[in-house]
């Protein structure tokens, strides 16, 4: 039996041991639906970046570049974290430098001790899940969160992956966090948008300006690809 | 209007501003449900303290101390944080310096920010509502956890109190922790015994064999004691 185990910020995830785990990055609206989104749409890979200006220095030697801050793209940069911006047939074959206000930050957190890292979102929720079930190894679900904030979105997802994990039967959760997560899913799983806009922090939602993208990103199991940290870049599992 | 928000975690706490706010520090098994019950038995104050040496300095000058540590009471101390201690005709108009694993600590960490702090456990949970809103502030309600991890004992309290307070008519939430605090209560109000053993992590609980603590602390309204903290010590707040 392996153990589910989920982070609810990125100031907490000091206190899981990963040397040995699979973490899953997760930043539902919408750094990593939208890295799925470019995966799904033929990127060669992500780099992600803390910094605006390595972002830049990515862009200056020919990268595509993305930069986002407080739900905007930042300027002279042509993405932020909108997956509709990735789909596109410019993005194919490409390698994408990108920065985040959550997003890479968790990811950049992650590296510092994880076995493996993972990209999760509703986009490939159940492709993820299968794929961790033949790992054998434990995992932490590891929410972006906002501004080091727990939020509901992430908490979401982190529900719906520990649900299908557990449903295998190869998996135990003795931590109250994936625990509550599946509570809160449960709570929501009937209808996401509603459930959201009724109980998450409606201002932050509205000021995104982003009930399409939000939309989008609370679609499930649109794609397979798995996108994977290797040597500091994310590519897609297969192509790996 | 005033909002609530709910912090999981001591690591969490400087993201909250809380200078002008009450902040009411929740450590369910055991350390809020033990002090709330020495102010019944007639405790005149708990001094907060961080470290084993510093109880044990107050000990030699005549103090009552209590010292606990992972959920055993520390050798050479009467009092560990089991509410059943604090049961004796010894407190009455003692002042107890205690220190714990979690609860003291995170007393500590409010008191460098919080305008106001309060203690919070189920035994005095009416009563608190009642207190705050009466003062016209926002309120930070603070989860001590378990080792900077959230606990789901602690976030029900928050549920429970946030909802007591959002009914009030007089505040508002815009944060997601608490939201999800809230959807948790729900699920767990009806028997919070039943739905701690089935979600909560049960080592923890089981390791602590504190089965009679457990049921004790999760008793609702059996006092309207509400101690706050007055230039570093905690006081029963009728009395201050």
């Amino acid at each position: 039996m392996n153990k589910v185990e989920v982070c609810f910020s990125p100031k907490l995830f000091e206190l899981f041991d990963t040397s040995e785990s699979i973490v899953v990055v997760v930043d539902i609206f919408r750094a990593t639906s939208a890295m799925v989104t470019a995966f799904q749409y033929g990127a060669k890979s992500f780099i992600p970046v803390s910094t605006i200006e390595e972002a830049k220095a990515y862009k200056d030697k020919g990268f595509l570049a993305g930069g986002e801050r407080n739900g905007e793209v930042v300027d002279g940069f042509e993405f932020g974290n909108s997956p509709f911006s990735y789909q596109s047939e410019e993005i194919n074959g490409r390698e994408i430098a990108l920065t985040t206000t959550n997003g890479t930050k968790a990811i950049n957190v992650a590296q510092e001790s994880a076995h493996t890292i993972l990209i999760g979102s509703f986009l490939n929720l159940q492709a993820l899940a299968d794929h961790i079930k033949e790992q054998g190894r434990d995992v932490v679900i590891f929410c972006a969160g906002w501004k080091d904030r727990f939020n509901m979105e992430d908490s979401l997802f982190a529900g719906a992956l520990t649900n299908l994990l557990l449903n295998s039967g190869t998996f135990y959760s003795d931590c109250d966090s994936a625990n509550a997560s599946s509570l809160v899913y449960r709570s929501g799983r009937r209808n996401l948008m509603r459930f959201l806009q009724s109980c998450s922090h409606r201002k932050r939602l509205a000021h995104l300006n982003l009930e399409k993208d939000v939309e989008y990103c609370l679609q499930r199991d649109i794609t397979d690809v798995i996108p994977i940290l290797k040597d500091g870049k994310l590519v897609a599992l297969d192509a790996s």
